[in-house]
C-alpha cells in the first residue's frame, strides 16, 4: 500500500501538532504517511508539546513505508524563517506552496497513493504572491484537471455537495443555475463510482425553499431551475431524487434513501453534517485526477501550539484518503 | 390537574386517528385531556382501524378527568358530512373551526389548562370562508391576544424560533429587519421565563450567512442587521450571543451554551431541530395569553385512515401543553 503524502499547511497554525498525533494514532495502523514538512520545526513542536514522536528524513515517498511504525517520516521542505503560533508569516509561503506542490507531484508519479492537505491561511499566501482562491483552484492547475472541482463533505453519517459554497446566502441564491446543480451532480455521480465503489449513486438533489416551494407558494427555483436539473440528469441515466424538502431530507430514515444530498447552499449543507458530527467530517475534491482530502477545518491561529487541537478530523482524512486510493488501484 | 383541550383538525387527515393512538398512550399517565371532535366519527373510526377506544360524551371540560382512565372524553363538535379520507370537505369547515373556537375558549376560563391542535388544511377551510392564515392567527383574534405570536420548535435536543417563515428562501431574506430579530428574540425571552421556568434565558443569535459573514466577505446582514439587534437586546438585559456560524451552532457542544436559538430563516431552524429528532417536533405558540401546542407534521393525507400515522409529535405535544399549564399555575 502506497504511503499517503501530508502538506505542511500553515505552519503558525494547528496542522503540525495535528501531524504528529495522527502520526501517533495511526503508526502500527497499517496505512502509512509522509510528510511533506520542515523536520527541525516538527521535532521542536514535539519536544515542546511533549510529544513522544521521532523524526525521520526520508529521501523517497517510498520509504516511508517501511519506517512508519517506528518514526514519522518527513520529505523535507524547509521554512525561510521560524514559524511562530498565531501569526502567519509571508516569508513562509514559499514552503506552504511547495509543500502541496510535492505533494500533488507525488501523487501525480503515483509515488503517494492520496493527498491529504493541513489547513492553510489565504490572506497570508496573497500577500506573497499566491493567487488561487483556495487548495482546489490550485491543485486543479497543478495536476492539469479538466472540468469542474467541487467540494464534497463526507461523515460517518452522511455526504453532502453544496453546489454554491463561499458567497453570502443572497448572493449564493442569485447565482444558482441549473448548470451549476448538472455539473455538480454529474461530477458527484462519476466520483462516487470511482473512488467510492458505488456503481450506481444515488443522489438526492435538495429544494431551495422552505417545503421545496409548495407548488410554487414558497418560491419558484425547484420549478424554474431544479426540477429542469433533474429532468437531464435523469435523461443521462443518474439516479437522483427531489427538488427534496430540506428540512426533512437528513433525517435518519431519509438518509437511507440516498448516497449523497446535493445542495444548494454552505448551510444547508454544512447544518446537518455538524449537527449529527462535528468532529469528523472531511473535504473530498472531487474532479481532480489525484485523490485529495482535507480536514473539515482551519488554521485554528487561536489554539496553536497549545496542545489542545483535536486531530479526529485529520486521521478521518487520511483514512478517507487511504480508501480512495485503494478503490482508485482496485 | 386540568385537562389539556386537543382539537379535531382536518378529519379528512390524521389527526383522528392520532386523537385514538394518543388516549391510549396517556391513560392512566395522570394528564388527561378533552377532544372537541364528532364522537360518531372516532367511533367509526377506532372500530375501522381496530382500536380499543371507548368513547364518552362530556357536557364540561371538567368532567373529562374522572373517567379517562376508562374512555376518551368528548365535547362533541358535529361534522356536516362524513368525512373522507385524504378528501377535504368545505362543507366540514364550519365544524374544524368551531373545534378550534371551543378550545381557546376552553383555555380562556381556564377550564382547560392548554390547547393542542391537530392539523389544519387551509386551502381547504379559505374556501369556507375562513381568511386567517393560520391557527396561531386565529387564536390571536380569538384570544385578543396583544402583541406578536411566534412559533418556537421544541424537541428533546433543540428549541428554535425562526425569525421569518413560511416565504421563500429569497423573500425571507429581503423581508429581514433588526425589528423583527428583536421582536422575536423578545417574545422568546419573555415566554421561556413564564412558561419553561427559564429565569434568565440564554437567547443564541444565529448569522445569516456563511461562517457569520466572515467579517463582511461573506455577506452584511450580520453587520447590519442582527449586530444591532443583539446590541439592543443586551442594553434589555436579555442574554444573547451571536451573530454566531450557522454550521456549528448546532453540534452538542454549542448546543449546551444556550436555551433557544433564534434563526434567521425557515430551514435554518428546521432542518437541525429534524436532522437531531424527526419524531418528537412540538411547535409552542409564544405571544398568546394562553398554552398553545402542536404536532410538528400537516394532515398527511395520503397515509390517512390507513392506521399508519405515527403519533410520537401529537403525544409530545400534548405533554409538553401539559408542562406548560403546570408552569403558569405554579
Amino acid at each position: 500500500m502506497r504511503p499517503i503524502a501530508l502538506t505542511m499547511g500553515d505552519p503558525a497554525g494547528i496542522g503540525g501538532e495535528l501531524t504528529l498525533r495522527a502520526w501517533l494514532a495511526l503508526r502500527g495502523r497499517g496505512q502509512t504517511l509522509v510528510a511533506l514538512d520542515d523536520p527541525e520545526r516538527l521535532a521542536a513542536l514535539a519536544r515542546t508539546l511533549g510529544l513522544d514522536v521521532p523524526i525521520r528524513l526520508v529521501n523517497r515517498a517510498a520509504d516511508a513505508t517501511s519506517i512508519f511504525a517506528d518514526a514519522l517520516p518527513v520529505l523535507p521542505v524547509r521554512l525561510a524563517e521560524p514559524a511562530i503560533h498565531g501569526k502567519p508569516n509571508p516569508a513562509n509561503a514559499a514552503a506552504i506552496v511547495a509543500s502541496i506542490e510535492r505533494a500533488a507531484a507525488l501523487c501525480l508519479t503515483g509515488e503517494t497513493g492520496a493527498m491529504v492537505t493541513n489547513p492553510i491561511n489565504k490572506a497570508a499566501l496573497y500577500q506573497a504572491g499566491f493567487h488561487y482562491p483556495g487548495h482546489t483552484e490550485f491543485l486543479a492547475a497543478l495536476t492539469g484537471a479538466a472540468g469542474q472541482q467541487i467540494m464534497m463533505l463526507v461523515s460517518p453519517h452522511l455526504r453532502v455537495v453544496p453546489v454554491t459554497v463561499h458567497a453570502s446566502l443572497r448572493a449564493s441564491i442569485a447565482m444558482l443555475t441549473t448548470k451549476m446543480i448538472v455539473d455538480a451532480a454529474r461530477t458527484t455521480a462519476a466520483a462516487l463510482g470511482r473512488d467510492f465503489g458505488l456503481a450506481t449513486p444515488r443522489l438526492a438533489i435538495a429544494g431551495l425553499n422552505p417545503h421545496a416551494g409548495e407548488q410554487g407558494a414558497l418560491g419558484d427555483e425547484e420549478t424554474t431551475l431544479i426540477q429542469p436539473a433533474i429532468n437531464t440528469l435523469r435523461a443521462e441515466g443518474i439516479d437522483v431524487t427531489g427538488p427534496w424538502p430540506p428540512d426533512t431530507m437528513f433525517t435518519p430514515a431519509a438518509r437511507q434513501r440516498y448516497d449523497v444530498a446535493i445542495c444548494m447552499y454552505h448551510d444547508q449543507a454544512l447544518i446537518p453534517l455538524k449537527t449529527l458530527d462535528m468532529d469528523h467530517g472531511v473535504n473530498v475534491t472531487l474532479g481532480l485526477p489525484i485523490a485529495r482530502t482535507s480536514p473539515d477545518h482551519g488554521t485554528a491561529y487561536d489554539i496553536a501550539g497549545k496542545g489542545v487541537a483535536d486531530p479526529s478530523s485529520l486521521i478521518a482524512a487520511i483514512a478517507l484518503a487511504a480508501d480512495l486510493a485503494r478503490s482508485r488501484n482496485g
